[in-house]
Formats: structure tokens, C-alpha cells, sequence
């Protein structure tokens, strides 16, 4: 782990997976919604299966295929589209749709994350870097007592991770130049593409985001700058 | 005052003179380096002549005459160029000039903010509508423990109030809609244009923001949704 010169200005970091827990907290809310609808539907795999249309959905905003939406917009479509492939589609009302599309703003912080956050808080700026949108990450936070400073990531820089944007246009939002700031991932690939950029990095392990049975992102794939095994440890670099 | 139906789901407030005193705060840190270096200037006078500018660098960007840059950049143009009237340019280095600008960033709340901002925050978002960049408003709620849940304004929207990009965009950042929104400023004319986009109002006179001979802004221009003596009126509604 690299010994500081000085304190980083700003700490960005991924939300989904690294922050909160969005398997078990979208399975918990789409459990409610089959049960009061008496469908018989796993719920994790149900939430497995949602998540497995994020990626594709904002490679086409990437790629410049389409222009940039707010990822709550491509969460309902991948919802619809899985929702037909189910059969499930006339199950649900649209205002029900919408009520479950709300599931990714309900999603428990890991249980290390309000604590360590608000340690690192009284020595830098922390705010989310993440896909998701003002919108969302605002609900979260709310959702979850999570204290940012601010919100960057997708929404203000109008692209997708891992794109180069994505990182860049954050930092420059917070008024900051890459190497004075720090990002946070469970996931090895946000780190490469952040390291690209000329941010530093720090890698915490999240072994059950996948469910029980994750095989990726165990461990650290390269030599991040730090490496931690919970949140508030960044307070005291 | 209007009766509600139900509560807000957001409170969107302007910032300088709104919730932050900036010419006692941006005299306070000038007149620091006016007395380092010895030299003969009234700071609050040099504080309304940077304001003063404020509005001419924004309107060649809501005019579209220019594309959008942050307040931080406009707020360095127009040092520069104050700096240059007052025969004042060579008497600061470049590094200095950077820290000078950063007095918009020390800037105090008015007493009632802090607390009042927190009380409606168990009920609604609350977020800065400001022409003030991201960075900017990050570092000012530093600086003053304003508890902002998310930060929206002119750089969301890319464009400066009074354009109604400002309000629409930053409503739109919320996911919510206009009707659902409450501006809060101390200026009328904030007001009229978040109100022509829909918005509800709500009006706190700061009757020394411009110092004591203040003629502007005493009293409500129209019928607003809200007249308020205190922010933390809003989370009594």
C-alpha cells in the first residue's frame, strides 16, 4: 500500500456493489411484489437477471449509439424486457412497474459504509461515482443515511463507466485534477479504467454481491494503491 | 401563505444571499489580503464591484453567445478584470489571485440555515439551485455544515438562472416534476422565473445582503406560495 505524501483531496465512489448490497435489496423488493401478486419467481434470480441488461443497455450510450439517459430510464426498459420474457409483463399495472422500478433505490448500505464514510467526510470531499443518476444516488443516500458531499459519476458527465468521461468530467466537477483524487471499487474493472485516467485507487472486496457463489473480483486484480477491507479504513491512510 | 395538500418532496434553494452572506464573506478573506500587502481598499466596496460583474459574464451564456463555463472561471475573469481597473494586477502573484478567488467558497450561513436545512431534510431532498458549480457549492457546504442531499443548479443544467433550463433541468435531475418542487430564494426575480416554469415559491427576505442601505428585495413582489422569516419554517408546513 503506498505511503501518502498527502491526504487525497476527494474519495468517488462505485455505488452498486461496493456501496450498498443491490442482489439482496432489489430481491427483497421484487419478493414483496410477487407474493402480493402470488407468482411463483425466484426473486434473486429475478434481480440476477435485470442486472445481467445493464451493461449491454449503457454500451449503446458508450459505443455513442444513443444519447445519454439516465440509467433509472434503462432500468425501466431492461425491466419491461424482462418482464415479457417472463410472461410477467401483464401481470403488473404501470404504475406498479414504476413502483417496482423504484427497488434500486432501496438497496442497504454494506454495514461498514455510513460509519466509514462519515469518518472520511471530516478530512475530504466523498461522493458516489456511479452509474446510477443524481436521482437515484440522492434516494439512496436518503434510503440508506449515506452523507455525501455531492453527487458525480454518469449524470454529470453525461456517459456511462467505464468510459473515460465518466471519471474525468467527475473530477473536473469537483474542481480537482486526477491524482488528487481516490476511486473506490469492489470491482477490478472500474479500477483499471480509473487508473487509466490518472486517478489513484483503492480496492475493497465484496465477495457475496454476486450471491454465494461469486468467482470474480475476490481479490485485487493489480496493485492498487490501496487495499481495504472496510470503508473507514481511507479515514486513517 | 397556501394550504397544503402534501408536503413537498424537494426544496430547491438559491445560495448567495439566500443562505450564504457573501459580501461580508468574500470582504472578510479580501481584506485579509489586502492587509498582507498593505493595500489602501474597502473591502466591502471591492466585494460589490466583483459582484457587480456577476451578472454580465452570465448573461453572454444564458444569451448563447458563449458556452457554459462554471462560476469558478466566470468569478476569476472578473477578479482579473477588477483587479486590472483598480491598477491592483501586479500586486498579487498568480497563486494568490487563485486563493483570492476562492473567497466565494468561505462564505457563512445566515444563522437560521443550518439548523432550519437539516429540519426539512427528515421530510423532502434539499439540494442548492445556484449558479455556483458543483465544486463550488461542495465546498461552501464544507465550509459551512450545510447538509445538502444532492447538489443541482446551473451546472446540472449546463445554463444560468434566471434561464429556465436552470429550474426545468434541475427539477428534472430531482426525477420529480415542477409542481412537486419549491424554489426558495431571497430574490423576487428568482422566484418569477422558477414560478413560469411551474415551480412553487417561497420568499425569505435578507435585508442586509447588500449591506444596510439595501433598497431591493425587502418585501415580496407577488403573492408567493411562501413567505418565510426562517428557513426552518419550511419543514413546518
Amino acid at each position: 500500500m503506498e505511503t501518502l505524501q498527502k491526504y487525497p483531496k476527494a474519495f468517488i465512489f462505485d455505488v452498486f456493489g461496493t456501496i450498498v448490497d443491490w442482489r439482496n435489496g432489489v430481491a427483497n423488493v421484487s419478493q414483496r411484489f410477487f407474493e402480493a401478486k402470488k407468482i411463483d419467481q425466484d426473486p434473486h434470480t429475478f434481480a440476477d437477471a435485470w442486472r445481467a441488461k445493464y451493461q449491454p443497455a449503457m454500451e449503446k450510450i458508450r459505443s455513442g449509439n444513443r444519447v445519454y439517459f439516465p440509467l433509472d430510464i434503462l432500468h425501466r426498459e431492461n425491466l419491461d424486457e424482462l418482464l415479457n420474457e417472463l410472461n410477467l409483463s401483464k401481470s403488473f399495472s404501470e404504475t406498479e412497474k414504476q413502483e417496482l422500478n423504484r427497488a434500486w433505490e432501496q438497496l442497504s448500505p454494506w454495514q461498514d459504509c455510513t460509519e466509514g464514510l462519515t469518518a472520511i467526510k471530516e478530512r475530504a470531499i466523498i461522493a458516489p461515482c456511479s452509474n446510477g443518476s443524481i436521482a437515484l444516488m440522492t434516494r439512496l443516500a436518503k434510503f440508506g443515511g449515506l452523507p455525501w458531499d455531492c453527487i458525480v459519476g454518469a449524470e454529470v458527465a453525461q456517459n456511462y463507466k467505464p468510459h473515460p468521461d465518466a471519471y474525468l468530467k467527475s473530477v473536473s466537477a469537483l474542481g480537482l485534477q486526477p491524482n488528487e483524487v481516490v476511486m473506490v471499487a469492489a470491482h477490478n474493472s472500474d479500477l483499471v479504467a480509473a487508473r487509466r485516467c490518472g486517478l489513484l485507487t483503492a480496492f475493497i472486496a465484496r465477495p457475496t454481491e454476486y450471491g454465494s457463489k461469486q468467482a470474480i473480483d475476490i481479490t485485487p486484480s493489480e496493485d492498487w494503491d490501496f487495499e481495504i477491507s472496510e470503508i473507514g479504513e481511507l479515514a486513517r491512510l
